[in-house]
Protein backbone atom coordinates (compact mmCIF):
# COMPACT_ATOMS: atom_id res chain seq x y z
CA UNK A 1 0.00 0.00 0.00
CA UNK A 2 1.67 2.97 -1.29
CA UNK A 3 1.05 5.99 1.03
CA UNK A 4 2.11 9.51 -1.00
CA UNK A 5 -0.80 11.42 -0.79
CA UNK A 6 -0.44 13.56 2.15
CA UNK A 7 -3.44 14.11 4.58
CA UNK A 8 -4.53 17.78 5.03
CA UNK A 9 -6.68 17.87 7.50
CA UNK A 10 -5.41 19.81 10.65
CA UNK A 11 -7.73 17.55 12.93
CA UNK A 12 -7.01 13.67 12.40
CA UNK A 13 -7.73 11.96 15.81
CA UNK A 14 -5.16 9.97 17.82
CA UNK A 15 -5.50 6.59 17.33
CA UNK A 16 -3.67 3.52 17.07
CA UNK A 17 -6.65 2.11 14.28
CA UNK A 18 -6.41 4.55 12.43
CA UNK A 19 -3.66 4.63 9.83
CA UNK A 20 -3.51 8.22 8.74
CA UNK A 21 -2.41 8.28 4.87
CA UNK A 22 1.22 10.99 4.92
CA UNK A 23 3.56 11.48 3.31
CA UNK A 24 7.22 10.34 3.08
CA UNK A 25 8.86 14.21 3.37
CA UNK A 26 6.85 14.34 6.90
CA UNK A 27 7.48 10.45 7.54
CA UNK A 28 11.46 11.82 7.31
CA UNK A 29 11.15 14.85 9.10
CA UNK A 30 9.72 12.65 12.02
CA UNK A 31 12.95 10.74 12.17
CA UNK A 32 14.77 14.08 12.27
CA UNK A 33 12.65 15.21 15.02
CA UNK A 34 13.31 12.15 17.02
CA UNK A 35 16.89 12.37 16.84
CA UNK A 36 16.79 16.48 17.75
CA UNK A 37 14.91 15.44 20.99
CA UNK A 38 17.23 12.15 21.71
CA UNK A 39 19.89 14.73 21.13
CA UNK A 40 18.18 17.65 23.45
CA UNK A 41 17.71 14.96 26.14
CA UNK A 42 21.24 13.87 26.55
CA UNK A 43 22.65 17.72 26.29
CA UNK A 44 20.11 18.19 29.04
CA UNK A 45 20.78 15.16 30.98
CA UNK A 46 16.99 15.07 31.71
CA UNK A 47 13.89 13.18 29.76
CA UNK A 48 11.10 15.72 31.15
CA UNK A 49 11.13 19.31 29.87
CA UNK A 50 9.26 21.70 27.36
CA UNK A 51 11.15 22.29 24.05
CA UNK A 52 9.41 25.60 21.41
CA UNK A 53 9.19 24.04 17.89
CA UNK A 54 11.36 26.86 16.92
CA UNK A 55 14.07 24.55 19.29
CA UNK A 56 13.36 21.35 17.24
CA UNK A 57 12.85 23.27 13.70
CA UNK A 58 16.77 24.92 14.44
CA UNK A 59 18.32 20.97 15.47
CA UNK A 60 16.39 19.95 12.16
CA UNK A 61 17.07 22.02 9.83
CA UNK A 62 13.11 22.85 9.30
CA UNK A 63 11.33 25.81 9.91
CA UNK A 64 8.98 26.14 12.78
CA UNK A 65 5.67 26.35 11.16
CA UNK A 66 6.39 22.91 9.53
CA UNK A 67 7.24 21.55 12.42
CA UNK A 68 4.26 22.54 13.71
CA UNK A 69 1.99 21.52 10.91
CA UNK A 70 4.06 17.85 11.03
CA UNK A 71 2.63 17.25 14.25
CA UNK A 72 -1.02 18.40 13.73
CA UNK A 73 -1.54 16.15 11.24
CA UNK A 74 -1.08 13.17 13.89
CA UNK A 75 -3.16 15.35 16.41
CA UNK A 76 -0.31 16.77 18.34
CA UNK A 77 -0.30 20.44 19.26
CA UNK A 78 2.11 22.14 21.45
CA UNK A 79 1.20 24.14 24.64
CA UNK A 80 1.26 28.29 23.41
CA UNK A 81 4.49 29.89 24.59
CA UNK A 82 5.72 26.70 26.05
CA UNK A 83 6.27 23.77 23.38
CA UNK A 84 6.22 20.38 23.02
CA UNK A 85 6.78 18.53 26.19
CA UNK A 86 9.86 16.42 25.24
CA UNK A 87 9.20 13.08 26.17
CA UNK A 88 5.41 12.68 25.51
CA UNK A 89 6.76 14.18 22.00
CA UNK A 90 9.67 11.29 21.63
CA UNK A 91 7.59 8.89 22.42
CA UNK A 92 4.71 10.23 20.66
CA UNK A 93 6.83 9.94 16.83
CA UNK A 94 8.71 6.41 18.31
CA UNK A 95 4.62 5.69 17.98
CA UNK A 96 3.97 7.10 14.53
CA UNK A 97 7.28 5.37 12.90
CA UNK A 98 6.41 1.90 14.29
CA UNK A 99 9.86 1.90 16.63
CA UNK A 100 8.26 0.52 19.70
CA UNK A 101 9.88 -2.46 19.26
CA UNK A 102 13.12 -3.66 17.54
CA UNK A 103 13.50 -4.17 14.40
CA UNK A 104 15.50 -6.54 13.00
CA UNK A 105 18.22 -5.66 10.04
CA UNK A 106 20.40 -7.91 7.83
CA UNK A 107 23.55 -6.87 5.78
CA UNK A 108 24.08 -7.62 2.35
CA UNK A 109 27.81 -7.31 1.15
CA UNK A 110 30.37 -7.04 4.33
CA UNK A 111 32.83 -4.96 2.23
CA UNK A 112 34.69 -1.77 2.96
CA UNK A 113 31.52 0.09 2.83
CA UNK A 114 29.02 -2.41 4.28
CA UNK A 115 31.81 -2.90 7.24
CA UNK A 116 31.27 0.67 7.69
CA UNK A 117 27.63 0.86 7.89
CA UNK A 118 27.31 -2.88 10.23
CA UNK A 119 29.57 -0.63 12.60
CA UNK A 120 27.66 2.14 12.81
CA UNK A 121 24.51 1.21 12.57
CA UNK A 122 25.17 -1.33 15.90
CA UNK A 123 26.90 1.68 17.58
CA UNK A 124 23.42 3.93 17.25
CA UNK A 125 21.78 0.32 18.13
CA UNK A 126 23.70 -0.19 21.37
CA UNK A 127 23.86 3.38 22.72
CA UNK A 128 20.18 3.87 22.70
CA UNK A 129 17.94 3.02 25.12
CA UNK A 130 15.43 0.99 22.87
CA UNK A 131 17.76 0.78 20.28
CA UNK A 132 14.73 0.64 17.27
CA UNK A 133 17.10 -1.55 14.62
CA UNK A 134 19.12 -4.18 15.41
CA UNK A 135 21.58 -5.94 13.30
CA UNK A 136 20.60 -9.42 13.33
CA UNK A 137 22.52 -10.95 10.57
CA UNK A 138 25.34 -10.23 8.03
CA UNK A 139 25.48 -12.07 4.86
CA UNK A 140 28.33 -11.77 1.83
CA UNK A 141 29.40 -14.27 -0.71
CA UNK A 142 33.31 -14.19 -0.10
CA UNK A 143 33.69 -18.22 0.81
CA UNK A 144 36.97 -16.44 3.04
CA UNK A 145 34.83 -14.29 5.11
CA UNK A 146 32.06 -17.29 6.20
CA UNK A 147 32.14 -17.68 9.62
CA UNK A 148 33.99 -14.78 10.41
CA UNK A 149 32.23 -13.13 13.11
CA UNK A 150 32.17 -9.47 13.28
CA UNK A 151 30.55 -7.58 16.15
CA UNK A 152 29.47 -10.39 17.06
CA UNK A 153 27.38 -11.69 14.26
CA UNK A 154 28.75 -14.64 11.92
CA UNK A 155 28.81 -13.87 8.75
CA UNK A 156 27.19 -15.95 6.59
CA UNK A 157 26.78 -16.98 3.07
CA UNK A 158 24.30 -15.72 0.78
CA UNK A 159 21.99 -19.60 1.04
CA UNK A 160 21.16 -18.99 4.53
CA UNK A 161 19.58 -15.70 3.99
CA UNK A 162 15.89 -17.07 3.79
CA UNK A 163 16.49 -19.78 6.40
CA UNK A 164 18.20 -17.03 8.66
CA UNK A 165 15.73 -14.14 7.67
CA UNK A 166 12.69 -15.81 8.49
CA UNK A 167 14.22 -17.24 11.80
CA UNK A 168 16.08 -14.16 13.37
CA UNK A 169 12.04 -11.96 12.09
CA UNK A 170 14.64 -9.74 10.37
CA UNK A 171 12.27 -6.80 8.41
CA UNK A 172 15.19 -4.87 6.69
CA UNK A 173 17.70 -5.70 4.72
CA UNK A 174 20.55 -3.35 4.27
CA UNK A 175 22.18 -3.40 0.70
CA UNK A 176 26.08 -2.69 -0.07
CA UNK A 177 26.71 -5.29 -2.44
CA UNK A 178 28.52 -4.02 -6.00
CA UNK A 179 26.12 -2.74 -8.32
CA UNK A 180 25.86 -5.88 -10.54
CA UNK A 181 24.65 -8.08 -7.96
CA UNK A 182 22.72 -5.68 -6.37
CA UNK A 183 19.22 -6.37 -8.20
CA UNK A 184 20.08 -10.22 -7.86
CA UNK A 185 20.97 -9.74 -3.65
CA UNK A 186 17.97 -7.62 -3.60
CA UNK A 187 15.51 -10.09 -4.96
CA UNK A 188 16.59 -12.54 -2.38
CA UNK A 189 15.71 -10.58 0.09
CA UNK A 190 12.50 -9.99 -0.64
CA UNK A 191 11.85 -13.84 -1.93
CA UNK A 192 13.34 -14.66 2.32
CA UNK A 193 10.47 -12.06 3.49
CA UNK A 194 12.05 -8.53 4.85
CA UNK A 195 9.70 -5.44 4.19
CA UNK A 196 12.04 -2.86 3.72
CA UNK A 197 15.56 -2.25 1.30
CA UNK A 198 17.91 0.26 2.48
CA UNK A 199 20.15 0.18 -0.97
CA UNK A 200 23.82 2.05 -0.67
CA UNK A 201 24.68 -0.19 -4.37
CA UNK A 202 24.82 2.42 -6.94
CA UNK A 203 22.12 1.33 -9.04
CA UNK A 204 18.42 1.99 -9.05
CA UNK A 205 16.31 -1.43 -7.89
CA UNK A 206 13.13 -3.01 -8.92
CA UNK A 207 11.43 -4.40 -5.78
CA UNK A 208 7.80 -5.04 -5.97
CA UNK A 209 5.24 -2.62 -4.57
CA UNK A 210 4.97 -3.96 -1.13
CA UNK A 211 8.73 -3.51 -0.32
CA UNK A 212 9.65 -0.25 1.22
CA UNK A 213 12.88 0.53 -0.71
CA UNK A 214 15.12 3.75 0.19
CA UNK A 215 18.36 3.96 -1.71
CA UNK A 216 21.63 6.45 -0.66
CA UNK A 217 23.41 6.88 -3.53
CA UNK A 218 26.82 8.14 -2.32
CA UNK A 219 28.45 9.28 -5.63
CA UNK A 220 25.26 11.42 -6.76
CA UNK A 221 25.63 13.18 -3.38
CA UNK A 222 28.81 14.58 -4.31
CA UNK A 223 28.34 15.21 -8.28
CA UNK A 224 25.46 16.88 -8.13
CA UNK A 225 27.85 19.61 -5.96
CA UNK A 226 30.08 20.74 -9.22
CA UNK A 227 26.82 22.57 -9.98
CA UNK A 228 26.90 25.20 -7.18
CA UNK A 229 30.54 25.58 -6.89
CA UNK B 1 23.27 32.98 -4.78
CA UNK B 2 20.30 30.21 -4.34
CA UNK B 3 19.25 28.41 -7.51
CA UNK B 4 16.03 27.09 -6.22
CA UNK B 5 13.42 28.40 -8.36
CA UNK B 6 13.03 25.95 -11.49
CA UNK B 7 12.81 27.79 -14.47
CA UNK B 8 10.10 26.20 -16.60
CA UNK B 9 11.01 27.81 -19.96
CA UNK B 10 11.37 24.90 -21.86
CA UNK B 11 13.90 26.58 -24.88
CA UNK B 12 16.42 27.46 -23.20
CA UNK B 13 19.14 28.45 -25.32
CA UNK B 14 23.02 26.08 -25.03
CA UNK B 15 25.38 28.84 -23.86
CA UNK B 16 27.89 28.85 -21.49
CA UNK B 17 27.34 32.31 -20.32
CA UNK B 18 23.55 31.65 -19.21
CA UNK B 19 23.60 30.89 -15.67
CA UNK B 20 20.52 28.77 -15.55
CA UNK B 21 18.14 28.62 -12.65
CA UNK B 22 17.52 25.09 -12.03
CA UNK B 23 16.00 23.48 -8.84
CA UNK B 24 18.08 20.86 -6.79
CA UNK B 25 15.84 17.98 -8.22
CA UNK B 26 16.65 18.45 -11.54
CA UNK B 27 20.40 19.15 -10.62
CA UNK B 28 20.61 15.66 -8.69
CA UNK B 29 18.89 14.06 -11.20
CA UNK B 30 21.39 15.17 -13.66
CA UNK B 31 23.97 13.40 -11.43
CA UNK B 32 21.82 10.39 -11.60
CA UNK B 33 21.65 10.26 -15.59
CA UNK B 34 25.30 10.90 -15.48
CA UNK B 35 26.12 7.34 -13.54
CA UNK B 36 23.22 5.96 -15.78
CA UNK B 37 25.19 6.83 -19.26
CA UNK B 38 28.37 6.03 -17.67
CA UNK B 39 27.36 2.51 -16.96
CA UNK B 40 25.85 2.24 -20.31
CA UNK B 41 28.47 2.95 -22.16
CA UNK B 42 30.72 0.41 -19.34
CA UNK B 43 27.96 -2.00 -20.38
CA UNK B 44 28.35 -1.78 -24.16
CA UNK B 45 32.11 -1.58 -24.27
CA UNK B 46 31.74 2.06 -26.61
CA UNK B 47 30.89 5.65 -26.18
CA UNK B 48 29.11 6.46 -28.73
CA UNK B 49 25.71 5.17 -29.03
CA UNK B 50 21.71 6.49 -29.28
CA UNK B 51 19.91 6.06 -26.10
CA UNK B 52 15.93 6.25 -25.58
CA UNK B 53 15.03 8.25 -22.99
CA UNK B 54 12.80 5.35 -21.53
CA UNK B 55 16.85 3.57 -21.04
CA UNK B 56 17.79 6.25 -18.73
CA UNK B 57 14.87 6.53 -17.14
CA UNK B 58 14.89 2.78 -16.02
CA UNK B 59 18.26 2.82 -15.02
CA UNK B 60 17.69 6.55 -13.28
CA UNK B 61 14.41 5.03 -11.08
CA UNK B 62 12.75 8.60 -13.29
CA UNK B 63 9.70 8.74 -15.54
CA UNK B 64 10.87 8.85 -19.41
CA UNK B 65 8.76 12.13 -19.32
CA UNK B 66 10.56 13.71 -16.89
CA UNK B 67 14.20 12.72 -18.11
CA UNK B 68 12.94 14.87 -21.40
CA UNK B 69 12.05 17.51 -19.52
CA UNK B 70 14.81 17.74 -17.61
CA UNK B 71 17.23 17.84 -20.72
CA UNK B 72 15.07 20.25 -22.34
CA UNK B 73 15.87 22.92 -19.58
CA UNK B 74 19.00 22.69 -20.77
CA UNK B 75 17.96 22.69 -24.55
CA UNK B 76 19.06 19.19 -25.20
CA UNK B 77 16.08 17.65 -27.25
CA UNK B 78 16.53 13.78 -27.97
CA UNK B 79 15.60 12.99 -31.68
CA UNK B 80 11.96 10.98 -32.12
CA UNK B 81 12.35 7.29 -32.37
CA UNK B 82 16.09 7.27 -31.50
CA UNK B 83 17.14 9.24 -28.68
CA UNK B 84 19.72 10.58 -26.88
CA UNK B 85 23.48 10.39 -28.60
CA UNK B 86 25.25 8.96 -25.16
CA UNK B 87 28.23 10.67 -25.31
CA UNK B 88 27.26 14.11 -26.30
CA UNK B 89 24.89 13.41 -23.30
CA UNK B 90 27.20 12.98 -21.28
CA UNK B 91 29.52 15.71 -22.25
CA UNK B 92 26.61 18.05 -21.86
CA UNK B 93 26.05 16.60 -18.37
CA UNK B 94 29.85 17.26 -17.19
CA UNK B 95 29.77 20.50 -18.45
CA UNK B 96 26.12 21.18 -16.53
CA UNK B 97 27.59 19.49 -13.75
CA UNK B 98 30.89 21.90 -14.00
CA UNK B 99 32.41 18.56 -13.62
CA UNK B 100 34.96 19.53 -16.91
CA UNK B 101 38.00 19.73 -14.32
CA UNK B 102 38.88 17.65 -11.06
CA UNK B 103 37.15 19.20 -7.93
CA UNK B 104 39.78 18.66 -4.92
CA UNK B 105 37.54 17.44 -1.93
CA UNK B 106 39.30 17.20 1.92
CA UNK B 107 37.72 14.62 4.02
CA UNK B 108 37.72 15.56 7.72
CA UNK B 109 37.24 12.97 10.39
CA UNK B 110 39.26 9.87 9.50
CA UNK B 111 37.32 7.76 11.72
CA UNK B 112 35.05 4.28 10.39
CA UNK B 113 32.98 6.09 8.41
CA UNK B 114 35.45 8.71 7.17
CA UNK B 115 38.04 5.98 6.14
CA UNK B 116 35.36 4.06 4.41
CA UNK B 117 34.27 6.68 2.39
CA UNK B 118 37.73 7.80 1.70
CA UNK B 119 38.47 4.73 -0.29
CA UNK B 120 35.18 4.54 -1.63
CA UNK B 121 35.86 8.21 -3.06
CA UNK B 122 39.03 7.38 -3.92
CA UNK B 123 37.90 4.25 -5.92
CA UNK B 124 35.44 6.26 -7.64
CA UNK B 125 37.97 8.75 -8.65
CA UNK B 126 40.19 6.67 -9.80
CA UNK B 127 38.24 4.31 -12.04
CA UNK B 128 36.77 6.76 -14.24
CA UNK B 129 38.26 8.50 -17.07
CA UNK B 130 37.77 12.11 -15.97
CA UNK B 131 37.33 11.48 -12.38
CA UNK B 132 35.33 14.73 -11.16
CA UNK B 133 36.05 14.55 -7.37
CA UNK B 134 39.89 14.08 -6.50
CA UNK B 135 40.46 13.19 -2.56
CA UNK B 136 43.38 15.52 -2.38
CA UNK B 137 43.77 15.90 1.75
CA UNK B 138 42.70 13.73 5.15
CA UNK B 139 42.26 15.86 8.45
CA UNK B 140 41.88 13.94 11.96
CA UNK B 141 42.49 15.56 15.43
CA UNK B 142 43.75 12.05 16.21
CA UNK B 143 47.34 13.09 16.76
CA UNK B 144 48.21 9.13 16.60
CA UNK B 145 46.98 9.20 12.75
CA UNK B 146 48.99 12.46 12.09
CA UNK B 147 51.60 11.59 9.44
CA UNK B 148 50.05 8.11 8.87
CA UNK B 149 49.57 7.86 4.59
CA UNK B 150 45.81 6.45 3.31
CA UNK B 151 45.38 6.20 -0.07
CA UNK B 152 48.80 7.93 -0.99
CA UNK B 153 47.49 11.03 1.19
CA UNK B 154 48.74 11.61 4.59
CA UNK B 155 46.38 12.07 7.30
CA UNK B 156 47.26 15.57 8.85
CA UNK B 157 45.84 17.65 11.99
CA UNK B 158 43.18 20.24 11.61
CA UNK B 159 45.76 23.13 12.40
CA UNK B 160 47.15 22.62 8.47
CA UNK B 161 43.14 22.58 6.75
CA UNK B 162 43.26 26.51 6.32
CA UNK B 163 46.92 26.55 4.77
CA UNK B 164 46.50 23.35 2.64
CA UNK B 165 42.85 23.60 1.48
CA UNK B 166 44.48 26.88 -0.35
CA UNK B 167 47.32 25.46 -1.46
CA UNK B 168 45.68 22.23 -2.83
CA UNK B 169 42.64 24.46 -4.63
CA UNK B 170 40.26 22.16 -2.45
CA UNK B 171 36.58 23.01 -2.65
CA UNK B 172 34.25 20.62 -0.84
CA UNK B 173 34.97 19.44 2.38
CA UNK B 174 33.68 15.69 3.60
CA UNK B 175 33.10 15.79 7.09
CA UNK B 176 32.73 12.82 8.98
CA UNK B 177 33.55 13.76 12.49
CA UNK B 178 31.46 13.24 15.40
CA UNK B 179 28.37 15.49 15.79
CA UNK B 180 29.26 17.54 18.74
CA UNK B 181 32.68 18.75 16.56
CA UNK B 182 30.79 18.85 13.18
CA UNK B 183 29.93 22.63 13.74
CA UNK B 184 33.40 23.33 14.34
CA UNK B 185 34.96 21.88 12.15
CA UNK B 186 32.67 23.00 9.35
CA UNK B 187 33.36 26.71 10.04
CA UNK B 188 37.00 25.79 10.15
CA UNK B 189 36.61 24.28 6.44
CA UNK B 190 34.30 27.41 5.55
CA UNK B 191 36.92 30.20 6.75
CA UNK B 192 39.73 27.84 4.90
CA UNK B 193 38.11 28.65 1.37
CA UNK B 194 35.57 25.43 0.81
CA UNK B 195 32.65 26.29 -1.49
CA UNK B 196 30.74 23.34 -0.58
CA UNK B 197 30.37 20.78 2.82
CA UNK B 198 29.05 17.23 2.30
CA UNK B 199 28.06 16.58 5.93
CA UNK B 200 27.74 12.77 7.33
CA UNK B 201 27.85 14.01 10.87
CA UNK B 202 24.49 13.18 12.15
CA UNK B 203 23.33 16.70 12.84
CA UNK B 204 21.94 20.50 11.34
CA UNK B 205 25.04 22.66 10.02
CA UNK B 206 24.63 26.26 10.35
CA UNK B 207 26.45 27.61 7.43
CA UNK B 208 26.71 30.90 5.30
CA UNK B 209 23.96 31.46 2.54
CA UNK B 210 26.90 30.97 -0.64
CA UNK B 211 28.13 27.42 1.26
CA UNK B 212 26.30 24.69 -0.52
CA UNK B 213 25.23 22.05 2.29
CA UNK B 214 24.06 19.12 1.56
CA UNK B 215 23.87 16.04 4.34
CA UNK B 216 23.29 12.46 4.13
CA UNK B 217 21.84 11.17 7.44
CA UNK B 218 22.51 7.12 7.75
CA UNK B 219 20.37 7.21 10.63
CA UNK B 220 17.29 9.07 9.82
CA UNK B 221 17.48 7.09 5.71
CA UNK B 222 16.82 3.68 8.31
CA UNK B 223 14.47 5.54 11.34
CA UNK B 224 12.05 6.62 8.64
CA UNK B 225 11.92 2.75 7.15
CA UNK B 226 10.29 1.68 10.48
CA UNK B 227 6.22 3.97 9.65
CA UNK B 228 6.44 1.28 5.97
CA UNK B 229 6.35 -1.94 8.26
Amino acid sequence: MKKEKELLSENVEEDDDIKIRISQSVIKRMALYLNALEKLQVQKGQESFFVPSTTIARLSGVKAVQVRKDFSHFGTFGRPGVGYEADNLRKQIIKILNLTQNIGIAFVGIGQLGSALVRYYYQRFSEREHGYFEPRALFDVDPEKKGTSFEGLKILPLEKMPEVIKELGIEVSVITVPSDSAQEVAELAVESGVKAILNFAPVILEVPDHIKLQSVDLSTELEHMGYYL
